[in-house]
């Protein structure tokens, strides 16, 4: 039993996630404490009333800071070997990134590294950035693969993910994306791809799932619904596949056209769908209406130096779910914290800090399908929590490009950071 | 002595400032070694040849990753107290900077918070900032008054620079900006406030500078030159008293709006001439054709959410000398990293790596007078590096939002980062 109190304020959120004009709802304690039981919370609620209940607590002093919700990074690229250093001067002097990717940079570059690398090498690589995530005050995050496209490739990387999970203290959850690219094995032929991926990739992941991770669900199938790489139809193929497979969906889609792709996550019953840069009108309501989450990643245009970010104030307004994401990968935005997430949303996006903290925290967690299990200080969720060095939760937006957070707790175990 | 060895590069720069299209000469050894006598650098070259010319050398192992020179940060406003959280979401909703000054909010607010901390106090608060960019691998760093503007608090700031400097291991490099705004004192009243800057702050500050730092330069005398503070008039007045009563230059032209403060700057040989948003083709030929340094900020855009920058290439391709600094401030731009400086600049000042960090350490010194002493990996010079946790320094602009520095050497002495 852990009895965190010497709050400047807790931040409990909602235990359910929070749509439309509910975004930002915190519930705020001010000097609350959280006592924790095991893995689990216990109650949140008055220092002394919570201490006199539970006299025999351990105590942990939180230094007059505030305390919130560990956060949840729903859409990152972990798993990948090597860096796109030289691209980064290319692509910052105008090029696209399709352009790039055409000329056989981009993913292609990535996926040669990370075919080249060793499990171990991979699992080293990765090792290092689930660390920066968990010390910047990520407790959840999940993981693509993708930057292998063939199976055995894709297979390490999801071999990466359940190895760094259970290593912890960063908890990953994992989505299979072998629809992020056509691997130059089927180069100019999407058509033969998708075909490979239904009959082949992905009957050969479930498969392999069952036999090594048998008591998880399955991961997520996500696929990178865009010009030059899956089209609308090719993009429905592989998700109803999946679906039919028993795979849970996900869908990066309007990163730099508009494709349709929000309107068939919706349709489809996505748990997310990822970017929405370009969506239209049309489908920020067929979202909406739907229990699909909105992700925005505007570390991905801030990366690009683009101007354009996520309408996330037309997908409030249409009662949607939005959360924040960063889209961690070497070629378009390498930034492990979800704080810096959180600046950039309250000036590119227009939240305001507490609905980046609820996007980031209990509807990050809901486009991950596990709002029930975390994403809140709700008794009875996993204790994931973070002190912070500071007493104001708002400090996460307003100050940037440095590290808030003092303390991390997962699973009820403290690991101060030094 | 001290041989640093083991790396990956070590970037040396050049011992004089880097002008127009010279700006990213950074003259690379690949696993070259740095041989530290006391606090000053003794030579740079191959590891065997140093470590035989000297082989009681204490050997530091930099673990195969990049060592650069300390980040020289050459114009924040560290001294302060307090915070302008409920302005932050304010001005996000739209509130522009001029708007919310003449609400007496702005550099009103922290002015009222300053005048109200106690020595202690201000001490405190600022010595965090200090040790936040210390561990971001600023070695150096301006620190300006401005929060006070009556003589006693002005007074209080720069005991908290020269006391704070003195405590180290961050080098304090003080500038006294009574000219940051108009006090309630004198509402309404500019030119009655420049009166009492010309005829009694500044005479006040020469003395108490005299009998508190005697073997210390007078501190740079720095203008914010803008619409509705000080006119090029008010500005020229100050800036020519400061410098009859001996004081070096600084000003703050350009942020808003275009009052002609850079060419002053280049005319009167101020030191520099910062922020330069808003600067003229004209005076950016003025700057070029001087040796005031152009500093740019390009976190006070990137914190307000504007889309202008300073034209930095404009002012690399006049031939000028081009620095960048955080311009850490309560306001604008909490930030205390010179590395998501470097980021920004090259999204949106459209920097190259290596300029971007030519621009944040031999020409960051520049901008304050101390390029013959520090700013490279020169023979001679102080002893201030950085040794990151990469490889690739350019890896300081690809990346952002974490911190890549694991250990600063400052005057000799090495600080490693937890």
């Amino acid at each position: 039993m852990l009895l965190i109190h010497n709050t400047s304020q807790v931040i409990q959120l909602t235990a359910e996630p929070q749509r439309g004009a509910e975004l930002g709802t915190l519930n705020i304690l001010p000097h609350g404490a959280v006592l924790i039981d095991g893995e689990h919370i216990l109650a949140v609620g008055e220092p002394a009333e919570l201490l006199l209940a539970h006299p025999e607590a351990d105590l942990l002093d939180a230094g007059g800071k505030a305390v919130l919700p560990g956060l949840v990074d729903p859409h990152t690229h972990l798993v990948w070997a090597g860096d796109r250093l030289d691209e980064f001067e290319m692509r910052l002097q105008g090029k696209s990134y399709l352009e790039i990717m055409s000329a056989g940079g981009g993913i292609a570059a990535t996926l040669q590294a990370t075919r080249a690398a060793s499990f171990e090498e991979l699992l080293a690589q990765t090792r290092e950035r689930a660390h920066i995530a968990f010390a910047h005050g990520s407790t959840t995050l999940e993981a693509k693969t993708g930057y292998g496209l063939d199976i055995e490739t894709e297979l390490r990387q999801l071999e990466v993910i359940l190895k760094l999970d259970e290593e912890g203290p960063l908890e990953l959850i994992p989505t299979y994306l072998g629809a992020h690219a056509i691997p130059p094995e089927f180069a100019g032929n999407a058509e033969g791809y998708t075909d490979f991926l239904c009959n082949e990739a992905l009957p050969a992941v479930q498969a392999w799932w069952q036999e090594h991770a048998p008591a998880r669900q399955l991961p997520f199938v996500d696929v990178f619904c865009e010009e030059a790489v899956f089209d609308l139809a090719q993009t429905r193929r592989i998700l109803l596949r999946a679906q039919e497979l028993g795979f849970p969906l996900k869908l990066h889609a309007d990163e730099f056209a508009n494709l349709g792709g929000a309107g068939l996550a919706a349709e489809l019953g996505a748990i997310s769908a990822d970017h929405l840069v370009k969506t239209s009108a049309e489908d920020i309501h067929k979202l909406a209406e739907s229990n699909t989450v909105a992700v925005s990643l505007p570390g991905t245009p801030f990366g690009l130096a683009q101007s354009e970010y996520t309408p996330a104030r037309e997908i409030i307004a249409a009662g949607g779910l939005l959360a924040l994401a960063t889209d961690l990968n070497p070629g378009t935005s390498w930034n492990e914290s979800m704080q810096f997430i959180q600046a950039l949303a309250c000036r590119y996006l227009k939240l305001t800090p507490a609905e980046a903290l609820a996007a980031s925290t209990i509807n990050a967690a809901a486009a991950l399908g596990i709002a029930e299990r975390l994403g809140s200080l709700t008794p009875g969720k996993q204790a994931n929590l973070i002190i912070l060095k500071v007493p104001d939760y708002r400090m996460l937006s307003y100050r940037y490009g440095t590290n808030l957070v003092s303390t991390v707790i997962k699973k009820g175990v403290v690991y101060p950071l030094s």
